[in-house]
Order: structure tokens, then sequence, then C-alpha cells
């Protein structure tokens, strides 16, 4: 009899679940709504309630659910506690346990969202083959997950991998949503690439194509530096040496064999990968060079994946 | 029956040997000198000898040993198998099976000798109590040793830990033995903070009783900072900035609960760990502050007993 598991990846809109069977492949996937209402007391019951009707639907037995891997945009310890999650108007409590109680079903995992997507590429992503990784999505932020032998390091409050809030800067006068300044994510997430941007623009008499867009992207930087824009070029040297001299930073702590970068940023393809490499081989002692550097593949549904393979995991 | 294993790190000089029980008390501990001569062949077969003596002096039988755990100045891959160990003559092989083919014994264990420091201190020193931290070691040059869930991380090349070559001054122009430049080692090594105080002499006009000192070193710096020395705080000032700039660095990537701090540097006292945890406070989002910052207490012996621990931990 085949078994199965749900791996779901709860976000601050939608929860993505996905269906696996026992020979790691995607079933079927689906989302539901992600109520935040009442504190976000909803959002566990509605997951359990989804996953019941998803086994009756396809006649799964209960004692055939291998388990349930579930990723919380927030800090998580090692037993399922998280620690607040903002986004879903969450205070502390244990998931895991919850998840255990409404559901029946005993083998439940929590991952933090940065982390179970590191797992996720790991497993059937741009990580493929590297059992010692590291993930950095740029997105509306930057968020990192670092997998040491094919597991998710967690760290001691849950807060290992957060790479965003490294610091690359000590001269910038913002300060970061962390409440500090010049950390990565002040430069390299999408909203930080446009305010680089701005700055530059104010502050340069360089002529640039940038200078005729009303509302900037990062992906309007990236193809106007494609095209040969120059001042653009400078943005993305820019956001390739911080991001190169923070992965220099976590090689020097974990030495990992490969980092995969993902988030919407990454669509800017392997010429961000390679400006990463470029400012990175610079920064890194020679025992350190050489490392892959990687675009993920799996896109939103990282997480999804990763949530799955917390339960499959040996 | 008792049961028994023998730590045994080597060192560019001597090699120091301990007999451990079972009850994880060392019993005896002696040196013996590293013999480099022939490319340093002669080194295993000196550790091995050794130990069969020691053995028969003590009346213990072969079967009643549980190990030996060695701790070697150089990259160790999982296996046991070395980089390059430059101090010693080596260059490529696996310690681990030599030694294995050499006594007799199977259970052998090899780690870095930053590495194993670090287990060492958590195991019967400075970080007792806490089974994820990181050591930094302020000799001659800075090592690291990051410990996870009670275990030595390695990285995918052996090379993780190696904190010294974290970049923080991507302003210094001067080179570090690794190759590259603004490395921790350049000024926070004993030899860093002294090429630091020098330059600081020549370019400021404070007086200070540095001045005085023909052959200055650490310890006079420190000293004469805790006699209020202006100059000599503005130095230790900026040496615990950098420290806790790249503990920033490290918490970021691995979320420890304690840093301690050893080595010859580490002599200074709370002073020392006072201003890296007052620096670290400054460079860390929310989720990473609070955490212990502890002097090593096993000196030149937290290899030694690292290295029984890694052949006595489950």
């Amino acid at each position: 009899m085949a078994k199965y598991c749900f791996g779901v990846d709860i976000g601050g809109t939608t929860v993505k679940i996905g269906l696996f069977n026992d020979k790691e492949e995607l079933v079927e996937s689906y989302e539901i709504v992600t109520r935040k209402e009442e504190g976000g007391s909803k959002i566990l019951t509605d997951i359990v309630e989804s996953i019941s009707a998803k086994m009756e639907e396809k006649k799964i037995a209960k004692k055939d659910i291998i388990g349930i891997g579930l990723g919380v945009p927030g800090p998580v310890c090692a037993d399922g506690t998280v620690l607040k999650c903002v986004n879903l108007g969450w205070g502390v409590f244990n998931v895991a346990e919850e998840v255990r109680n409404l559901s029946g079903i005993e083998n439940v995992k929590v991952g933090n969202d940065a982390n179970v997507a590191a797992l996720g590429e790991m497993w059937k992503g741009g990580g493929v083959g590297h059992s010692n990784m590291v993930m950095m999505t740029l997105g509306t932020g930057v968020g990192g997950g670092i997998i040491i032998n094919g597991h998710i390091l967690s760290g001691s409050k849950g807060a290992a991998g957060e790479i965003g809030h490294l610091t690359v800067n000590n001269k910038e006068e913002d300060t970061c949503g962390c409440g500090k300044r010049g950390c990565l994510e002040q430069f390299a997430s999408a909203t930080g690439i446009v305010k680089e941007a701005n700055r530059l623009l104010l502050k340069s008499d360089k002529p640039s194509k940038l200078r005729d867009i009303q509302y900037l992207s990062a992906k309007a930087i990236f193809d106007a530096a494609k095209e040969g824009d120059d001042l653009a070029n400078d943005l993305v040297e820019q956001l390739g040496s911080y991001l190169g001299l923070a992965c220099s930073h976590i090689a020097a702590v974990v030495d990992p064999e490969a980092f995969v970068i993902g988030g919407g940023v990454s669509k800017a393809g392997t010429i961000l990968t390679d400006l990463v490499k470029k400012y990175y081989e610079q920064n890194v002692m020679f025992a350190l060079k050489g490392k892959e550097f990687k675009l993920a593949t799996l896109g939103n549904d990282a997480g999804m994946y990763g949530c799955a393979r917390m339960v499959l995991e040996k």
C-alpha cells in the first residue's frame, strides 16, 4: 500500500499544500486562503480540515499518512514552538503539538519558511546533489536557509540562516526593519535594490535609461545592465559585491558545497550568480574557493517541497 | 572493568596526549616531541608507540580502549583525510586509517585542532552547558570551532569555522597570510594587535605609556588600557569592534547559545569578553541578541580534551 505525506507552506496570504507519495513524487498541490482574523486562530484548523477532505477524496487512510510538514513565516524552535509570526498574527505556541491534536497524526514537523525552502531546493531544486548548501532568497526581504548533512540548521533560538541581517556596510545610515544598520537586506532585497538605484540616480550625473522609468524595479535595472547601461551596471556590480561578501561570511562559518539563489530578484538569471561568485572569490581564503553558485528552480513551491521532505527524511 | 580512551593533540612542536577513563575523567597527560623530519612520517608511529607503552604501564588491554581521538593543525574531512598540514610537513592522506593500521584500534577519529579545542571547551571548559557554541582562539593566528548539537561542524571540505578569515575591514591594504585582505586575523591575532598598535602610535599624537615599551605585546596593550591609557583604550575598543562584528556574522549563520574566547590574547580577561559583547549587540538583529560571551578555561589542554570527547561522544 502506498504511503503519503503533506507539505504545507503557510504564507501571509495563502497556504500552499502538496500531497506527496512515498516515491518522493508530488501527487497534487493546491492552495487555501490564510485566514488571519482572530489572531490567526483559524489557520491550523483550516489546514487540517483541508487535509482531511483531501484524504477522503483520494481514499487515503490515516494509517497511510507518513506525516505532515509545515513551514511558517517566523523563527521556530526544534520542538515546533513558534516565537511569533507577525504576518499570521501568531504569538508563542507549539504548532507541531496543535496540528498533532487537531489531525490525530503523530509525525508533525515545523520549520521556518526560508529554511524549508532551502531544504526543498536541496531535495528537488537547484541544490540537488548538495547535502551541504545555503539558500538565499532575494524577495521583498532577504531570507536564508542553511542545510548541513541534508538537514535544516535551525540554531539555538530558530534564528540560524538570518543572513538578510548580516552587516555588509557599516557606513549605512538608514535603519533596517530589524532595527540595526547596514544589513544585506537593505541592499539586496527587491526594495533595497530600487532604493539604491534611486540614491545613485540622484547622486550621479551619468546618463541612464533608468532615468526614464517612472517606477523602477530590480528587473528593469538588470534588463538595463544586460543592455549595457553604465549606471545600471554599477548598480548590479554593487549588488554582487554585497552578496559576494555575505556569502564569504557564510562560507567561513559553515563551508558549504554550494549556494542556491532564489526569490524574485533571481529571475535576473546567471548574470546574478556570476556576479556573486566573482565577489565571493575575492573575499574568501584559498580553502573556501571554488564553491558552486546556482539558481533556485522551484520558485514558490520550494517551501512546500521542503515541508514534505522534513517528514520523509531519515 | 573500566574502559579508557586517548586524546592526542598534535601541535607543531609537541604532541599532548591524555589518557581518559569512561567516567569522562582525565587520568594522566603527558607530552612527546613532534618529529617533523622526513615529511613528518614519524609522528604517527611515535604517537602509537607512546600509547602502547602507556597501556602496558597502566596494564590496560587493547579491548578496553574505547578509541583514539586526534587533533591536527589543518583542514580534515569527515573520513579523517587531511588536506595538508603545513606545520607537520604532511600532504594529503587518511590519518584515521593510518592510526587504525598502526594501533589495531578500530575507533579512531580525527579533527582539526581549532575544532577539537572548541569541543573540549564545550565538554569540560568555558562552554559547559552549551551544546551549540562557537569558540574563537586568539593566538598567533585566529582560529575557530563551531559546535552544533554537541558535535563539531567540519564543513564540506573541512574549512568550517575558519573565522580568522572573515573579512572585517575591506579598506585594509596589507595582505593576510591566506592571500586576501581585511581578515579578522590581521587585527585580532596577537601579532595583528601589535601591528595595529604600531600603526596607531605612528599616526596619532596622543601621549601613551605604550610609547615607552620597546617590544609591544597584546598583554602590554590590555594592561595599559586597564590603567586608563587613552590610546591603549582606543586600540582595545577597535579590537572589540572587529571581534564583535565577526561574532555577529557567525550568529546570523548558526545562531549559537554562547561564544567562548580562548588563546593567549584571552588572558586579558573579562575586559575582552565585555568589549566583544558590546560590539556584538550593536551588530545583530533582535532575534540574535543576548548571547553569552565566556572565557575559555582549559588553555592548551582544550584540544586534548576535545580529542577524547570525539571518541566518547554518542
